[in-house]
């Protein structure tokens, strides 16, 4: 018995790596996203069932393609073993298996569904490298994250001292407070909040001029610094292969010929 | 009768030859360009008799223009086998020549002729070498571009099932939902959106700030992708000129000094 | 008795030594700076007076906390010697040990305790690097603020002259002027400003549009100067440890050889 | 009678290398420049006729600072020789000494002293280096702006044929056009601009997305190509002084060591 599995095994081995077979399921994910924004238009009950049944075609079939998947891996342990993203597309298919009443939770049946276009990322590998590089940036920018909250939290407790009975509405606490200097720094008629304090106090300018600098001046840092740490790195990669391997082979042809002369005397 | 055309052909090469042939060409390029933007302001009937006339002037002179080229190439097939810009060039001067009745079809006829600013493209080196740098760049942009998309649509589906009874105009459907969500990410009025669905959900700044900080987080690492890459490229073909050259040339000596000791030996 | 100190002292360094000592203070700073964001929300009397009875406690925490790194560093001559850092952090302290009733003097009082925050930067190395970039990028950014003045102050004083009859609100004088040009180099309502200016001057777009265009230019010629700057540090002292020493171990290899073929002859 | 006056050209050498004259000469640049501020506020007769004394003051002295760097220069002709912000320098304050009638053209007389704030510029060297690395970056910002120019000509006669109906403020010629191109890529209140236009062309925003995205594409790619431009020089510049000349070095010896083999054979 266990041969005719293998037989199986193989056969499911072989349409997993059809490239036609990969295509078809990236196709089949991105109508299965397109039917989730379809619905959102006002449509027809015929054009609403179809959608209702196209969907569990594609339910259907990506349950079908997973345990493909997983068969041809050679079963659930080392299919979850051969990497992260067999996970993720894991998870997202599971997940989006959950049948959700769609006219009581709405919203959450169709979150569900959304999720499907993340698969996408499974499939195309220049997608996974950009997670990826978005991932590895995180420590970098964490720090620069602490240091940016630093500012808008002691700005934002001197905006809420300063301006709370001015306008309680973009003062009236720390959080509020906050929210309405990230409004100053993405410039969104910052100048109106700022009219609007400078009429009890003429230099609160000073507050928004001084804090756009910090909060700019600190962006910017880190923007030049995380250009530079990335390119120092391909820098070395590119180094450690180039000119360091050809320099270390000349050093040491000249031991050797060293060598040879000392053999002479 | 072969040597008489030769010789048309040669006159005709020499004219094409010389740089003022050429710097007439861009003149009236400019020129043509000129009299459609001068049209859109209110002219008096002599003026527009005036530009009418000078239009079939230019059009007369860029059919001569391109006949001229054709000939000194020796014929359309080597002209067009010179290379894709000259079929560029080609097409914009052919289109340019369709007959449009101006009086009806006002739109078309305004936007056929303004194409012919595009020729500058075809006469300025420095203008087609930031073109093609330009389409080099798509294929990187390209992947971004479909992670920017399946962000956008997963906010612009949320967005919509949330937030579409608060105002319909701006979260009526998938479609303007995304053209909303475009909106915010270039900090347009962008707390007006979002103070007026936090009166009904006190925490969908999340929504507004996560779509904030995903966006640009993607759209910053493209740029610094862009900026390393380009970087590495140029590194690359500096490096190929300038030491490895030495290198290889101190190498060769190396090996020449081993030669002569081994023959000592 | 100096035995018996010198017991003391090998304790309290050992204690400072532990890292649960250090991040046990980061998070007493934490619970600190949050205390104050709290009394910024409506609460109940139970609610303030524990938090007031808090704030006692960590006053006296970070007494003791800075004591014992005092007498851990052997003195207080010696604690100040043994960097800028801990002068930053003990002023800071000692500041927040102020006694200001906060009844009387609310923003006073509040701001430092607020300053506490700032103590982070000292217990995390990270920060404190980041200060000391955003420190040394000063002098370079320096000059182009002067650049930067110069086109504020030139514009701020023709705007001033030229725009003052038609919105003294906006160009009153030359500070109200400046304040004014820096609100459309943010892009911030700029076009209200301009339009207001274009009915009575209709080429007074010439002045924004040559400011915009000054000012981005200035401070993008910084950006990229800087940019450069840094990367060439980095490349410099990268170079150092880099080829340098192979470089230098070759050429002590050719003197070698040099000599030993001298001898020979 | 020659003697005397190279004694006197001695003494005013001597005073005009004195750093003391030197940051006398920018103190008094920097009043000057402020007194023309200072006037823009109400004042009391006192002040103004105060500031009027001032200024007189300054404008002799500007006369003599710059008779005694002539002399010192050793006349005229070998002044202006020197260099090319000799006579920046002395065409500012010649402009400065024409007397306006400030009670008739108090714009120009204002501009013409203000322009003595540009002298600041001649006396920091940093500044005169911003100046010329500015300078030097408009050629290759010269065919972006022709590229962009292009691309808001073309939006701008399609945008005027398009609009004008809709809202002609915005789109009546392709003048205007251009100026609303102009606010919408700087994201100034551009859906207003937009949702306007798509009341009557609901795909209007193809209109306002594609000139968005191909006016942002072609300025971060002058961006990025004025980067990597600058760095290649500096990079370059760097290798000529650095390795280049070791690996020569190294070449060399080895050809020498050659010949001293060769010699022996």
């Amino acid at each position: 018995m266990r041969l005719t599995i293998t037989k199986a095994e193989q056969l499911l081995q072989k349409l997993h790596a059809n490239p036609f077979f990969e295509w078809t399921t990236v196709i089949i994910i991105l109508v299965s996203s397109l039917t989730i924004g379809v619905k959102t238009y006002n449509l027809s009950d015929t054009a609403l069932s179809a959608i209702q049944f196209l969907d569990w075609l594609i339910t259907i079939y990506f349950l079908v393609e997973i345990i493909i998947r997983i068969i041809a891996a050679g079963g659930i342990r080392p299919f979850f073993a051969a990497g992260g993203w067999n996970i993720f597309d894991f998870i997202i298919v599971a997940v989006s298996l959950i049948p959700v009443d769609e006219s009581q939770h709405a919203l959450l049946a169709r979150i569900l569904r959304l999720f499907r276009v993340m698969r996408v990322i499974y499939f195309v590998p220049e997608l996974r490298h950009l997670i990826l590089a978005l991932i590895s940036s995180i420590p970098r920018i964490g720090y620069v994250a602490l240091m940016m909250f630093i500012i808008f939290y002691i700005y934002g407790v001197i905006g809420n001292v300063l301006f709370e009975k001015i306008n309680p509405v973009l003062w009236g606490d720390v959080g509020i407070s906050m929210l309405t200097l990230f409004r100053v720094a993405t410039f969104e008629d910052w100048t109106d909040v700022m009219y609007e304090t400078m009429a009890v106090y003429p230099f609160s300018w000073l507050f928004y001029l001084s804090f756009i600098f910090f909060a700019s001046f600190v962006f910017l840092n880190m923007m030049i610094g995380v250009i530079i740490e990335s390119m120092s790195e391909t820098q070395q990669q590119k180094d450690d292969d180039g000119h360091k391997a050809e320099l270390a082979q000349i050093n040491q042809r000249l031991a050797d010929i060293s060598a040879q002369l000392k053999q002479k005397q």
